[in-house]
Protein backbone atom coordinates (compact mmCIF):
# COMPACT_ATOMS: atom_id res chain seq x y z
CA UNK A 1 0.00 0.00 0.00
CA UNK A 2 1.83 3.22 -1.14
CA UNK A 3 1.07 6.51 1.19
CA UNK A 4 -0.42 9.32 0.06
CA UNK A 5 2.46 11.57 0.83
CA UNK A 6 1.06 15.30 1.68
CA UNK A 7 3.84 16.75 3.69
CA UNK A 8 7.73 15.89 4.27
CA UNK A 9 9.19 16.39 7.82
CA UNK A 10 13.60 16.43 7.55
CA UNK A 11 15.67 15.82 10.43
CA UNK A 12 18.04 18.39 10.88
CA UNK A 13 21.49 17.72 12.04
CA UNK A 14 22.98 15.39 10.17
CA UNK A 15 20.30 14.80 7.75
CA UNK A 16 20.00 18.60 6.32
CA UNK A 17 22.91 19.96 8.16
CA UNK A 18 26.54 18.57 7.52
CA UNK A 19 28.44 18.82 10.45
CA UNK A 20 31.46 18.61 9.03
CA UNK A 21 32.55 22.03 9.86
CA UNK A 22 32.10 21.34 13.66
CA UNK A 23 34.30 18.33 13.16
CA UNK A 24 36.78 20.69 11.22
CA UNK A 25 36.96 23.02 13.87
CA UNK A 26 37.49 20.52 16.25
CA UNK A 27 40.61 19.49 14.42
CA UNK A 28 41.83 23.21 14.31
CA UNK A 29 41.29 23.80 18.00
CA UNK A 30 42.55 20.34 18.97
CA UNK A 31 45.12 19.02 16.04
CA UNK A 32 45.55 15.53 15.66
CA UNK A 33 42.62 14.78 18.16
CA UNK A 34 39.64 16.29 16.40
CA UNK A 35 38.25 13.23 15.39
CA UNK A 36 37.78 11.33 18.18
CA UNK A 37 36.57 14.48 20.42
CA UNK A 38 34.30 14.75 17.54
CA UNK A 39 32.96 11.08 17.60
CA UNK A 40 32.92 11.05 21.93
CA UNK A 41 31.27 14.31 21.60
CA UNK A 42 28.45 13.05 19.19
CA UNK A 43 28.11 9.90 21.23
CA UNK A 44 27.55 11.64 24.32
CA UNK A 45 24.81 14.00 22.58
CA UNK A 46 22.98 11.76 22.01
CA UNK A 47 23.46 9.58 25.50
CA UNK A 48 22.40 12.50 27.60
CA UNK A 49 18.85 13.45 25.60
CA UNK A 50 18.27 9.57 25.88
CA UNK A 51 18.80 9.50 29.66
CA UNK A 52 17.33 12.70 29.78
CA UNK A 53 13.99 11.86 28.34
CA UNK A 54 14.15 8.20 30.32
CA UNK A 55 14.55 10.57 33.52
CA UNK A 56 11.98 12.87 32.70
CA UNK A 57 14.83 15.84 33.11
CA UNK A 58 15.04 17.68 29.96
CA UNK A 59 17.42 20.21 29.12
CA UNK A 60 17.41 21.51 26.18
CA UNK A 61 19.26 20.51 23.05
CA UNK A 62 22.00 23.96 23.19
CA UNK A 63 22.34 22.93 27.18
CA UNK A 64 22.69 19.25 26.61
CA UNK A 65 25.65 19.92 23.34
CA UNK A 66 27.26 22.17 25.57
CA UNK A 67 27.52 19.35 28.79
CA UNK A 68 28.01 16.67 26.29
CA UNK A 69 31.55 18.89 25.26
CA UNK A 70 32.62 19.44 28.50
CA UNK A 71 32.49 16.10 29.31
CA UNK A 72 34.40 14.93 26.33
CA UNK A 73 37.18 17.16 26.58
CA UNK A 74 37.42 15.93 30.54
CA UNK A 75 37.68 12.42 29.12
CA UNK A 76 40.31 13.22 26.51
CA UNK A 77 42.54 15.50 29.13
CA UNK A 78 42.39 18.64 26.38
CA UNK A 79 42.05 21.84 27.97
CA UNK A 80 38.91 23.78 26.67
CA UNK A 81 38.60 27.42 27.56
CA UNK A 82 35.67 29.61 27.72
CA UNK A 83 36.13 31.01 24.13
CA UNK A 84 36.90 27.63 22.63
CA UNK A 85 33.93 26.01 23.64
CA UNK A 86 32.10 29.11 22.94
CA UNK A 87 33.13 28.95 19.34
CA UNK A 88 33.14 24.70 18.95
CA UNK A 89 29.31 25.59 20.23
CA UNK A 90 28.60 27.96 17.78
CA UNK A 91 29.90 26.27 15.09
CA UNK A 92 26.07 24.37 15.37
CA UNK A 93 24.63 28.02 14.40
CA UNK A 94 26.13 28.13 10.99
CA UNK A 95 26.10 24.91 9.45
CA UNK A 96 26.55 24.11 5.53
CA UNK A 97 23.85 21.90 3.82
CA UNK A 98 24.88 18.81 2.41
CA UNK A 99 25.26 19.74 -1.44
CA UNK A 100 22.37 18.51 -2.61
CA UNK A 101 20.23 19.51 -0.05
CA UNK A 102 19.09 23.43 -1.67
CA UNK A 103 17.81 21.60 -5.00
CA UNK A 104 16.48 19.14 -3.69
CA UNK A 105 14.11 20.86 -1.32
CA UNK A 106 13.14 22.77 -4.08
CA UNK A 107 12.13 19.89 -6.38
CA UNK A 108 9.70 19.16 -3.31
CA UNK A 109 8.24 22.38 -3.10
CA UNK A 110 5.13 20.55 -3.98
CA UNK A 111 5.02 19.15 -0.53
CA UNK A 112 4.42 20.84 2.97
CA UNK A 113 8.19 20.89 3.84
CA UNK A 114 9.04 20.77 7.17
CA UNK A 115 12.15 19.96 9.88
CA UNK A 116 11.24 18.06 13.12
CA UNK A 117 14.19 18.24 15.20
CA UNK A 118 16.33 17.89 18.81
CA UNK A 119 17.44 21.14 18.26
CA UNK A 120 16.70 24.06 20.38
CA UNK A 121 14.34 26.81 18.64
CA UNK A 122 16.89 29.20 18.53
CA UNK A 123 19.96 27.05 16.96
CA UNK A 124 17.06 25.62 14.44
CA UNK A 125 16.37 29.51 13.30
CA UNK A 126 19.96 30.27 13.45
CA UNK A 127 21.18 27.04 11.02
CA UNK A 128 18.11 27.96 9.14
CA UNK A 129 18.50 31.46 8.59
CA UNK A 130 22.50 31.30 8.06
CA UNK A 131 21.94 28.79 5.05
CA UNK A 132 19.29 30.22 3.21
CA UNK A 133 16.18 27.93 3.56
CA UNK A 134 13.69 30.16 5.86
CA UNK A 135 11.37 30.49 2.87
CA UNK A 136 11.46 26.92 2.27
CA UNK A 137 9.93 25.57 5.67
CA UNK A 138 6.31 25.63 6.29
CA UNK A 139 7.41 25.13 9.96
CA UNK A 140 10.80 24.41 12.04
CA UNK A 141 9.31 22.31 14.91
CA UNK A 142 11.74 21.95 17.81
CA UNK A 143 11.27 18.91 20.60
CA UNK A 144 11.50 21.97 22.95
CA UNK A 145 7.85 22.47 23.16
CA UNK A 146 7.14 18.88 24.66
CA UNK A 147 10.24 18.68 26.60
CA UNK A 148 10.86 15.11 25.79
CA UNK A 149 13.89 13.67 22.63
CA UNK A 150 13.59 11.58 19.60
CA UNK A 151 12.42 8.70 19.61
CA UNK A 152 9.90 9.52 22.04
CA UNK A 153 7.00 8.62 19.90
CA UNK A 154 5.32 12.06 21.43
CA UNK A 155 8.10 13.90 19.06
CA UNK A 156 6.77 12.16 15.85
CA UNK A 157 3.46 13.12 16.78
CA UNK A 158 4.38 16.46 17.11
CA UNK A 159 4.57 16.66 12.83
CA UNK A 160 1.04 16.24 12.41
CA UNK A 161 -0.50 18.25 15.15
CA UNK A 162 2.00 21.29 13.81
CA UNK A 163 1.57 20.34 9.44
CA UNK A 164 -2.41 19.96 10.14
CA UNK A 165 -1.45 16.97 8.20
CA UNK A 166 -2.65 13.54 9.09
CA UNK A 167 0.13 11.23 10.04
CA UNK A 168 -0.18 8.75 7.35
CA UNK A 169 0.57 11.44 5.03
CA UNK A 170 4.09 12.29 6.17
CA UNK A 171 7.35 11.36 5.08
CA UNK A 172 9.64 11.52 7.59
CA UNK A 173 13.30 11.81 6.55
CA UNK A 174 16.29 11.15 9.01
CA UNK A 175 20.09 10.14 8.09
CA UNK A 176 20.04 8.65 11.46
CA UNK A 177 18.58 5.19 11.67
CA UNK A 178 17.15 4.94 15.46
CA UNK A 179 15.19 8.30 14.40
CA UNK A 180 13.77 6.11 11.31
CA UNK A 181 12.77 3.85 14.00
CA UNK A 182 11.14 6.09 16.48
CA UNK A 183 9.05 7.75 13.29
CA UNK A 184 8.08 4.36 11.78
CA UNK A 185 7.22 2.90 14.73
CA UNK A 186 5.24 6.01 15.93
CA UNK A 187 3.30 5.48 12.18
CA UNK A 188 5.10 7.98 9.74
CA UNK A 189 6.43 6.68 6.05
CA UNK A 190 10.21 6.60 7.06
CA UNK A 191 13.34 7.33 4.01
CA UNK A 192 16.05 6.72 5.82
CA UNK A 193 19.46 9.02 4.11
CA UNK A 194 21.88 6.61 4.37
CA UNK A 195 25.26 8.89 2.49
CA UNK A 196 27.51 6.80 4.32
CA UNK A 197 26.24 3.22 3.15
CA UNK A 198 25.88 2.34 7.10
CA UNK A 199 24.63 -0.65 8.33
CA UNK A 200 21.41 -1.06 9.88
CA UNK A 201 20.86 -1.12 13.25
CA UNK A 202 19.27 -3.59 14.97
CA UNK A 203 16.52 -2.52 16.46
CA UNK A 204 13.58 -5.20 14.83
CA UNK A 205 12.54 -2.39 12.05
CA UNK A 206 13.49 -0.87 8.74
CA UNK A 207 12.55 2.09 6.91
CA UNK A 208 10.03 2.17 4.32
CA UNK A 209 12.62 3.08 1.57
CA UNK A 210 16.47 4.08 1.88
CA UNK A 211 18.25 6.32 -0.75
CA UNK A 212 22.10 7.50 -0.60
CA UNK A 213 21.36 10.80 -1.48
CA UNK A 214 18.12 13.11 -1.06
CA UNK A 215 18.10 12.52 -4.88
CA UNK A 216 16.42 9.20 -4.07
CA UNK A 217 13.40 10.80 -2.51
CA UNK A 218 12.20 12.99 -5.40
CA UNK A 219 11.99 10.02 -7.36
CA UNK A 220 10.68 7.65 -5.06
CA UNK A 221 7.75 10.22 -4.16
CA UNK A 222 7.14 10.43 -7.86
CA UNK A 223 7.01 6.85 -8.27
CA UNK A 224 4.44 7.00 -5.56
CA UNK A 225 1.45 7.16 -7.84
CA UNK A 226 -0.97 8.01 -5.49
CA UNK A 227 0.04 10.88 -3.97
CA UNK A 228 -1.26 13.41 -3.71
CA UNK A 229 0.78 16.61 -3.20
CA UNK A 230 -0.96 19.31 -1.17
CA UNK A 231 0.34 22.85 -3.27
CA UNK A 232 0.59 20.75 -7.06
CA UNK B 1 21.73 14.60 56.86
CA UNK B 2 22.86 11.21 56.49
CA UNK B 3 20.83 8.41 55.28
CA UNK B 4 19.55 5.55 57.37
CA UNK B 5 20.81 2.36 55.31
CA UNK B 6 18.82 -0.95 55.62
CA UNK B 7 19.31 -2.48 52.24
CA UNK B 8 22.05 -2.63 49.35
CA UNK B 9 21.07 -3.05 45.52
CA UNK B 10 23.53 -3.60 43.33
CA UNK B 11 24.01 -2.98 39.17
CA UNK B 12 25.40 -6.39 37.98
CA UNK B 13 27.39 -6.09 35.24
CA UNK B 14 30.87 -4.08 35.53
CA UNK B 15 29.79 -3.56 38.90
CA UNK B 16 30.21 -6.70 40.42
CA UNK B 17 30.99 -8.69 37.28
CA UNK B 18 33.92 -8.11 35.46
CA UNK B 19 32.83 -8.30 31.46
CA UNK B 20 36.48 -8.50 30.85
CA UNK B 21 36.50 -12.24 30.04
CA UNK B 22 33.96 -10.77 27.13
CA UNK B 23 36.87 -8.81 26.00
CA UNK B 24 39.10 -11.66 26.14
CA UNK B 25 36.87 -14.14 23.91
CA UNK B 26 36.14 -11.24 21.44
CA UNK B 27 40.03 -10.90 21.29
CA UNK B 28 40.48 -14.70 20.76
CA UNK B 29 37.45 -14.80 18.26
CA UNK B 30 38.89 -11.45 16.39
CA UNK B 31 42.65 -11.12 16.70
CA UNK B 32 43.38 -7.82 16.83
CA UNK B 33 39.75 -6.44 17.01
CA UNK B 34 38.55 -7.57 19.73
CA UNK B 35 38.67 -4.04 21.97
CA UNK B 36 36.82 -2.50 18.89
CA UNK B 37 34.24 -5.20 18.64
CA UNK B 38 34.06 -5.32 22.64
CA UNK B 39 33.62 -1.27 22.77
CA UNK B 40 31.04 -1.24 19.68
CA UNK B 41 29.21 -3.85 21.55
CA UNK B 42 28.60 -2.25 24.49
CA UNK B 43 27.57 1.01 23.14
CA UNK B 44 25.18 -0.71 20.71
CA UNK B 45 24.00 -2.68 23.72
CA UNK B 46 23.02 0.69 26.02
CA UNK B 47 22.19 2.86 23.01
CA UNK B 48 19.41 -0.34 22.21
CA UNK B 49 18.25 -0.20 25.89
CA UNK B 50 17.69 3.38 25.78
CA UNK B 51 15.90 3.83 22.14
CA UNK B 52 13.67 0.61 22.90
CA UNK B 53 12.35 2.27 26.35
CA UNK B 54 11.94 5.35 24.97
CA UNK B 55 10.34 4.24 22.06
CA UNK B 56 8.06 1.80 24.59
CA UNK B 57 9.10 -1.16 22.34
CA UNK B 58 10.85 -3.43 25.50
CA UNK B 59 13.06 -6.60 24.43
CA UNK B 60 14.69 -8.46 26.98
CA UNK B 61 18.04 -7.90 27.79
CA UNK B 62 19.51 -11.05 26.37
CA UNK B 63 17.81 -10.29 23.15
CA UNK B 64 19.33 -6.68 23.27
CA UNK B 65 22.62 -7.53 23.80
CA UNK B 66 22.14 -10.41 20.77
CA UNK B 67 20.98 -7.45 18.32
CA UNK B 68 24.03 -5.04 19.50
CA UNK B 69 26.63 -7.69 18.96
CA UNK B 70 24.87 -8.59 15.79
CA UNK B 71 25.50 -4.88 14.80
CA UNK B 72 28.16 -4.54 16.43
CA UNK B 73 29.97 -7.17 13.95
CA UNK B 74 28.66 -6.25 10.69
CA UNK B 75 29.45 -2.58 11.30
CA UNK B 76 33.34 -3.68 11.46
CA UNK B 77 32.40 -6.04 8.92
CA UNK B 78 33.05 -8.93 10.51
CA UNK B 79 31.82 -12.28 10.27
CA UNK B 80 30.06 -14.33 12.25
CA UNK B 81 28.73 -17.45 12.19
CA UNK B 82 26.23 -18.93 14.74
CA UNK B 83 28.27 -20.91 17.15
CA UNK B 84 30.72 -18.00 17.63
CA UNK B 85 27.64 -15.69 18.22
CA UNK B 86 26.86 -18.16 20.77
CA UNK B 87 29.97 -18.47 22.40
CA UNK B 88 30.55 -14.57 22.51
CA UNK B 89 26.59 -14.41 23.89
CA UNK B 90 27.17 -17.30 26.54
CA UNK B 91 29.76 -15.98 28.03
CA UNK B 92 27.68 -13.31 29.37
CA UNK B 93 26.21 -16.16 31.33
CA UNK B 94 29.77 -17.12 33.48
CA UNK B 95 31.89 -13.72 34.30
CA UNK B 96 33.96 -13.62 37.11
CA UNK B 97 33.35 -10.88 39.96
CA UNK B 98 35.64 -8.22 40.55
CA UNK B 99 38.56 -9.53 42.90
CA UNK B 100 37.45 -7.62 46.06
CA UNK B 101 33.72 -8.32 45.40
CA UNK B 102 32.88 -11.43 47.51
CA UNK B 103 35.21 -10.38 50.40
CA UNK B 104 33.40 -6.85 50.71
CA UNK B 105 29.80 -8.51 49.80
CA UNK B 106 30.61 -10.91 53.02
CA UNK B 107 31.42 -7.75 55.47
CA UNK B 108 28.29 -6.14 54.31
CA UNK B 109 26.22 -8.91 55.37
CA UNK B 110 24.11 -7.03 58.36
CA UNK B 111 22.29 -5.23 55.31
CA UNK B 112 19.58 -6.64 53.04
CA UNK B 113 21.64 -7.22 49.93
CA UNK B 114 20.20 -7.28 46.07
CA UNK B 115 21.02 -6.79 42.58
CA UNK B 116 18.96 -4.33 40.10
CA UNK B 117 19.94 -4.89 36.74
CA UNK B 118 18.85 -4.67 33.42
CA UNK B 119 20.13 -8.69 33.45
CA UNK B 120 16.93 -10.75 31.77
CA UNK B 121 16.34 -12.84 34.85
CA UNK B 122 17.80 -15.75 33.43
CA UNK B 123 21.19 -14.39 32.91
CA UNK B 124 21.38 -13.38 35.88
CA UNK B 125 20.22 -16.12 37.68
CA UNK B 126 23.32 -17.51 35.61
CA UNK B 127 25.78 -15.24 36.49
CA UNK B 128 24.75 -15.38 40.32
CA UNK B 129 25.10 -19.15 40.38
CA UNK B 130 27.86 -19.47 38.66
CA UNK B 131 29.91 -16.86 40.67
CA UNK B 132 28.71 -18.77 43.89
CA UNK B 133 26.34 -15.80 44.82
CA UNK B 134 23.59 -17.53 45.54
CA UNK B 135 22.79 -17.38 49.14
CA UNK B 136 24.34 -13.27 49.20
CA UNK B 137 21.43 -11.61 47.65
CA UNK B 138 17.94 -11.53 49.41
CA UNK B 139 17.15 -10.45 45.95
CA UNK B 140 17.86 -10.14 42.59
CA UNK B 141 15.32 -7.58 40.63
CA UNK B 142 15.47 -7.38 36.42
CA UNK B 143 13.81 -4.90 34.72
CA UNK B 144 12.13 -7.69 33.11
CA UNK B 145 8.71 -7.40 35.10
CA UNK B 146 8.22 -4.17 34.06
CA UNK B 147 9.76 -3.69 30.51
CA UNK B 148 11.80 -0.41 30.95
CA UNK B 149 15.38 -0.36 31.14
CA UNK B 150 17.70 1.65 33.46
CA UNK B 151 17.69 5.17 33.60
CA UNK B 152 13.81 4.87 33.98
CA UNK B 153 12.77 6.55 37.67
CA UNK B 154 10.45 2.94 37.22
CA UNK B 155 13.23 0.81 37.31
CA UNK B 156 14.77 2.63 40.73
CA UNK B 157 11.43 2.43 42.56
CA UNK B 158 11.26 -1.57 42.48
CA UNK B 159 14.42 -1.77 44.99
CA UNK B 160 11.99 -0.85 47.92
CA UNK B 161 9.02 -2.62 46.56
CA UNK B 162 10.77 -6.02 46.18
CA UNK B 163 13.03 -5.19 49.35
CA UNK B 164 10.37 -4.54 51.63
CA UNK B 165 12.55 -0.97 52.48
CA UNK B 166 11.85 2.13 52.41
CA UNK B 167 13.36 4.47 49.42
CA UNK B 168 15.22 6.47 51.96
CA UNK B 169 17.29 3.44 53.30
CA UNK B 170 18.62 2.00 50.37
CA UNK B 171 22.17 2.71 49.04
CA UNK B 172 22.43 1.97 44.95
CA UNK B 173 25.64 1.17 43.77
CA UNK B 174 27.13 1.06 40.26
CA UNK B 175 30.21 1.60 38.20
CA UNK B 176 27.45 3.52 35.58
CA UNK B 177 27.55 6.83 36.73
CA UNK B 178 24.52 7.68 34.38
CA UNK B 179 23.25 4.72 36.46
CA UNK B 180 24.13 6.12 39.54
CA UNK B 181 22.21 9.38 38.19
CA UNK B 182 19.04 7.69 37.23
CA UNK B 183 19.19 6.03 41.23
CA UNK B 184 19.89 9.23 42.56
CA UNK B 185 17.07 11.33 40.35
CA UNK B 186 14.41 8.55 41.81
CA UNK B 187 15.64 9.10 45.22
CA UNK B 188 18.00 6.45 46.52
CA UNK B 189 21.31 6.82 48.15
CA UNK B 190 24.31 6.48 45.78
CA UNK B 191 27.38 5.46 45.37
CA UNK B 192 29.85 5.16 42.09
CA UNK B 193 32.74 2.43 42.26
CA UNK B 194 34.74 4.42 40.13
CA UNK B 195 37.38 1.63 39.56
CA UNK B 196 38.65 3.38 36.29
CA UNK B 197 39.58 6.81 37.49
CA UNK B 198 36.68 8.06 35.11
CA UNK B 199 35.60 11.36 34.93
CA UNK B 200 32.09 12.30 35.81
CA UNK B 201 29.19 13.09 33.20
CA UNK B 202 27.71 15.84 33.08
CA UNK B 203 23.97 15.39 33.87
CA UNK B 204 23.79 17.88 36.29
CA UNK B 205 23.63 15.12 39.33
CA UNK B 206 26.10 13.95 41.07
CA UNK B 207 26.45 10.60 43.85
CA UNK B 208 26.35 10.67 47.45
CA UNK B 209 29.82 9.38 47.58
CA UNK B 210 32.13 7.68 44.98
CA UNK B 211 34.49 5.08 45.94
CA UNK B 212 37.54 3.12 43.59
CA UNK B 213 36.92 -0.45 45.29
CA UNK B 214 33.48 -1.59 46.85
CA UNK B 215 35.90 -1.77 50.47
CA UNK B 216 35.17 2.03 50.07
CA UNK B 217 31.81 1.64 50.84
CA UNK B 218 32.10 -0.75 53.70
CA UNK B 219 34.08 2.11 55.63
CA UNK B 220 31.54 5.19 54.37
CA UNK B 221 28.60 3.01 55.64
CA UNK B 222 30.41 2.18 59.12
CA UNK B 223 30.96 6.12 59.00
CA UNK B 224 27.16 6.30 59.08
CA UNK B 225 26.33 6.96 62.72
CA UNK B 226 23.05 6.75 62.52
CA UNK B 227 22.79 3.38 59.82
CA UNK B 228 20.49 1.08 60.82
CA UNK B 229 21.38 -2.26 59.29
CA UNK B 230 18.26 -4.64 59.55
CA UNK B 231 20.13 -7.59 60.69
CA UNK B 232 22.46 -6.76 62.85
Amino acid sequence: MKPRIQAIAFDAYGTLFDVHSVISLCNRKFPGQGAELSRLWRTKQLEYTWLRSLMGRYEDFWTVTESALVFACRSLGLACPADTRRDLMESYLRLDTFPEVKSALAKLSQYKLAILSNGSPRMLAAAVENAGLKSVFSDVISVDEIKIYKSSPRVYGLASQRLAVPDKAIAFVSSNFWDVVGAKCFGLWTCWVNRGRLPEDELGVRPDVAVDRLEGLITILAGVTDAAPVNP
